[in-house]
């Protein structure tokens, strides 16, 4: 429950409102006491303009408390300046949410009305109803996803419950809409069982599309995603397994490409054998590397190990690991090209880095921290290193899911997932290392290339 | 399944793109055409001007095909006027639904996405799991409902399954956002079995502050709307029974101040006994209302009559019909002073009218024809006549949803109901008959008069 939120300072963001005189020079003094601590300044906005004042509104990133605290109290010390307010800004923003459910249509006068609701809109039910194939055209079924969540790992936060875990599928439902215009609806089931969790999704999944499973713990999510999949004739999509086995797979192709290597060549290791950990695994499998070594806290998976098993690491530990390496993660990681760490923070140290393989690639995603942070990496001699800011979910799903409605498929498959990492490959040599997800056309181009994967290979539905 | 679709002729509404000389005179010859046959001019929209000719969209509102046939005969006979395309404007509109989920707030840079989603949102999800009574204020949660259905009474259109009634429910939908300003998500549930559909709406209540049933048929919708009100802490509400036994009582109220006549002392017939007929007639024995009798197809409901009669109808039988009056709908309405038609189209006579004591009161709400035509009524000696058009739901459902959701009620209960009926009868006082719905501030209004009723009995969740 909730074991890990007080490990990490998160970033501290807060709405400064001043007051100071309006001269040339004044906001000047302010700044320079705002970036004595290390806080770092977004916008700043004007709110009033006297003869003689301006009260301005400014937005400060801190790294905690105490740094907020340290640029406070600078700020109190510079004469002629007076802080008005301090608001929380992130709470501020989420004040009554950060969706909602609008009208496309207009609804202006008694016509209009008449022509979207009764008696009109019977003509469009019966329309639907002679014409079952049309309703993904006449509703807004074909562009609808729901995110479901029990709230049982939500972020790095863990079991948290679906109340608190709203946020974050709220946060998810304005990316898919911003980037590929993809109506996301949280739908928030509190259990833990599986079967409840999937008769419920089935029992609601005419509504939608495609059904997004979201934040969900190991193995429960599999579970549940299997079970689903298999009662469905529309997409199940677990964006934590595969969002981002596939944008680990695009890193890869990216550092692989960079470095001219070959994946059938190269030595992996897994940090991490969770949800994110076994399906980048299986992933990377399918995909055509052959060396790969997983790693739990219990050292690696192999055939003949014992202790913390189950049914999802036994079956990884049949399908990797053929030298049956032994051992930590410190031991294995030795001589290897290529290290993935979906696991927790601060687990790799340089010295690991430099017994790896020259000129290693490293993917530090563990969330909010990483396994080791990349400046680190770079410096203990690796070639390639990223942590989940950069190599996020946020460059596959909005495209995946955007691709996978415009094509109308029935699931996502392997080819639609390598499509997207592909594309999203194909799009970094123009740059340096990993897009930058803001781009909408990365997601378009995604979006392209999947669509194009799913309907080559005639699964489709109607 | 769908017996009753064929009876009637919907209104047809049609975009006819017409190119003619762009003289004096000229849309005038076409205009008269238009009107020929009894067909309705809508928006008139130029979509182009050459030099010679202009372009335009013209919506037309027909009551049937032949109508329309007609119309467009005419039209072809008109000398330069050409149809360049006829399209039905209904389904045009209803082109990929009519509801999206949309983000309230900004995403146009990094630092906007660092808030709403990792890592900022962590704090918000933090900050609720310390503080659950805020879930309400920082998600979309507090302004959200879920309209659920399962397709098996949509309109009078019957069992024609989720798919073909998605469109009445994001009809309902865009009313209750432009009206009211709440979101509201549709959930279809394909399934026929109360557990399965409380179960269900139970497992993912969290997402919502209220739940709605909406067109399921009775006795069904009783069922799921007890057992889920047992269950849950935020209101469910049945419009079909509860919104329309609330406008009904709204417009009594009006006619009988209009008539002078006092609730206690009128005597009420009405015919249906479905989940409106049900949910009115304990509603105006709750607010005062003495002598009510209920008819269905076999006639006067009394506590000793023994076919076509179910649960429902033997409780009513013991609160209504003291005197024991039997026989059919036209022998019961002699000597009454109110009919209420909750039924089907036609079943009441100008003679049945007319074997009413004076100045009766007729609320004639079969949809989507009615028991009687107003004008009928009024010309059979009815003081006061009024159909489905204007005694509408939508008078009472977004106003009653907007004071329940403000003042956090946990169930909607008469006084909140008789608060709406009365703010609605309040408004009508300065108008003629019934107010209309599109008017916001009646909606306003209502809220205003809901909350304050709801806030008084104590009711209310955190």
């Amino acid at each position: 429950m909730k074991k890990e939120v007080e490990k990490y300072d998160f970033k501290i963001i807060k709405r400064i409102r001043i007051r100071i005189h309006d001269i040339p020079g004044a906001f000047g003094k302010v700044a320079l006491g705002l970036g004595k601590y290390g806080g770092m300044l977004g916008d700043i906005t004007k709110v009033d303009l006297t003869s003689q004042h301006i009260t301005r509104d400014l937005i400060m990133f801190f790294d905690n408390q105490k740094q907020f605290e340290e640029t406070k109290a600078a700020l109190e010390k510079i004469k002629k300046c007076k802080i008005l307010s301090v608001e929380d800004e992130v709470l501020n923003i989420h004040k009554s949410g950060k969706i909602e459910v609008t009208p496309t249509v207009r609804m202006d006068n008694l016509s209009d009305l008449r022509m979207i609701y009764t008696p009109g809109v019977a003509q469009v039910c019966n329309y639907i109803f002679e014409n079952p194939e049309k309703v993904r055209d006449l509703t807004s079924i074909g562009n609808s996803i729901c995110i479901a969540t029990n709230g049982s790992a939500i972020l790095g936060l863990g079991d948290i419950g679906v109340h608190a875990g709203m946020p974050v599928m709220e946060g998810k439902s304005v990316i898919l809409h911003k980037m590929a215009g993809v109506s996301c609806t949280p739908i928030l089931i509190d259990s833990n069982n599986a079967d409840r969790i999937v008769d419920t999704l089935e029992a609601i999944s005419k509504t939608f599309s495609m059904i997004m499973i979201e934040d969900i713990k190991a193995p429960l999510c599999f579970e549940v995603e299997r079970m689903l999949q298999k009662r469905l004739p529309i997409p199940v999509f677990h964006d934590d397994q595969h969002g981002t086995a596939t944008v680990v797979l695009a890193a890869l192709i990216i550092a692989l490409q960079m470095l001219s290597k070959e994946k059938e060549k190269v030595s992996v290791v897994i940090s991490g054998a969770g949800a994110a950990g076994i399906a980048t695994c299986r992933m990377l499998l399918e995909y055509g590397f052959k060396e790969i070594v997983v790693c739990d806290s219990a050292g690696a998976i192999h055939e003949k190990r014992k202790e913390k098993m189950n049914i999802h690491k036994e079956s990884l530990a049949k399908i990797t690991n053929k030298k049956m390496e032994q051992g930590s993660l410190k031991e294995v990681i030795k001589n290897k090209d290529i290290f993935i760490g979906v696991s927790a923070a601060n687990l790799v140290s340089k010295d690991m880095v430099r017994s790896m393989n020259k000129e290693p690639i490293i993917l530090a995603l563990a969330n909010p921290m990483p396994e080791i942070m990349p400046h680190d990496a770079l410096d203990a001699g690796a070639a390639f290193a990223k942590d989940g800011r950069t190599v996020n979910n946020c460059l596959v799903f909005p495209g995946l899911i955007r691709g996978t409605l415009d094509a109308r498929a029935s699931k996502i498959t392997y080819p639609m997932k390598f499509a997207a990492a592909e594309a999203i490959a194909g799009l970094a040599r123009k740059h340096e290392g990993v897009p930058n997800f803001m781009n909408l056309s990365i997601h378009k181009s995604v979006a392209k290339k999947v669509k194009h994967a799913a309907l080559k290979q005639n699964d489709i539905t109607p």
